[in-house]
């Protein structure tokens, strides 16, 4: 599977293109509505038929690009069965599997930052949202997250991948990339080794985030897929 | 040889890890000073021998964090000979060969965006700096930059890379992270396919960029490798 990983500077988000070399299958993760024209061109340019627009949770902090991408593709958008997306083409769950040619994308079901959180497992990378950041994790203090889901979702079932893994993160705001499921185990600030439930608690009752800036418009938003002219 | 992508969001500059998986040896491809803590600890994260500090050029939009990771790492600083660095431990040029465990780094002279842009080469990937950039190239209005050197490293000396040949530019402005020869033969807007010198050169002349911001500290720092507070 081919991997292509692209950013958007505003929202410091991370989309993912995957794709099967041999018949151009392709799956595009986490779109931004803003950059949906850029990614317009590199699927074409690339040759690509994109068969599904996957988000691996009901963003917070952006707008999803699927929606329009659908209209663009044809592709069908994934979330997971526990959004209430009211446009969404496939409500996946943790076991189900999609195909881009020969190669497999699978399902895990990893809540915590939100209850809608995905993780897509393809041979040897993990696209794990905004559950494990590079040293880090997503927020749990909105949109049914939960410390306990978190925690149990990153040591439980992210680091119980092998442990040569490649962790593709849904955002960074330190300019990691990637990183890798044994040296989130070993070094992640948060869950990593040593850090009991109830260290990693503490830390996450005492963030003291702002409110994010734009999710009284992209949560909507998201549940329509990003399709904001239409009722 | 790992391949690992870090970038710095002031300055929009790529970063590279490079290792040999078996022997931990490393390089490190164009540093930013303001970023050496993070890239400090990372390595030593990654339990990375750091051989190489290795420069594309003397940049002129951000300060090189070579000088401080050498104090700390040991590591030898590489740039271009064309270079008039007053600290750099080896003056590299085109077919110079570096070596991390049994991998190895070789080195082409791809001039243009001045006259010290080194490509480094590994196995199936090319570090291009700012002289190829994703369906771009970088400007050559200063630092004795030429828009036909930059046409020759381009459709010459790059182009003839095998097609499958990542490419992992020095900077990206559009969230892209990575290309391919390939991509790049095909699609680069200023260089790519039907595209003659004189198209090349007429668009080179009407960039109308701005003198960067940050040169005249930026020029004379990375001279000095970075290290700011030394005569």
């Amino acid at each position: 599977m081919k991997i292509r990983q692209l950013f958007d500077y505003d929202t410091w988000t991370y989309t993912y293109l995957l794709w099967d070399e041999e018949t151009k299958e392709a799956a595009v993760i986490d779109t931004v509505i803003e950059q949906v024209d850029r990614d317009m061109q590199h699927i074409e340019e690339l040759g690509l038929n994109v068969k599904y627009l996957m988000e691996t949770h009901i963003h917070a902090d952006h707008i999803t690009g699927a929606g329009p991408l659908r209209k663009r593709t044809g592709a069908e958008i994934v979330v997971h069965k526990n959004s209430e997306s009211q446009c969404a083409d496939i409500l996946a769950e943790e076991g189900d599997v999609f195909k881009l040619g020969e190669q497999e994308i699978r399902i895990l079901h990893t809540p915590g930052h939100t209850n809608t959180d995905i993780t897509y497992l393809i041979d040897g990378a993990a696209f794990t949202g905004d559950t494990l950041l590079v040293r880090d994790c997503g927020r749990t203090d909105f949109q049914l997250g939960s410390n306990e889901d978190m925690y149990n979702s990153l040591t439980n079932k992210l680091f119980s991948l092998p442990e040569d893994t490649m962790v593709f993160p849904g955002h960074d705001y330190k300019g990691f990339t990637q990183s890798t499921i044994g040296e989130e185990k070993k070094y992640n600030v948060r869950a990593g080794e040593g850090k009991s439930y109830q260290d990693f608690s503490t830390i996450m009752d005492n963030l003291n985030l702002p409110r994010p800036r734009r999710i009284d418009i992209a949560v909507p938003g998201n549940l329509k897929c990003g399709n904001l002219d239409e009722e």
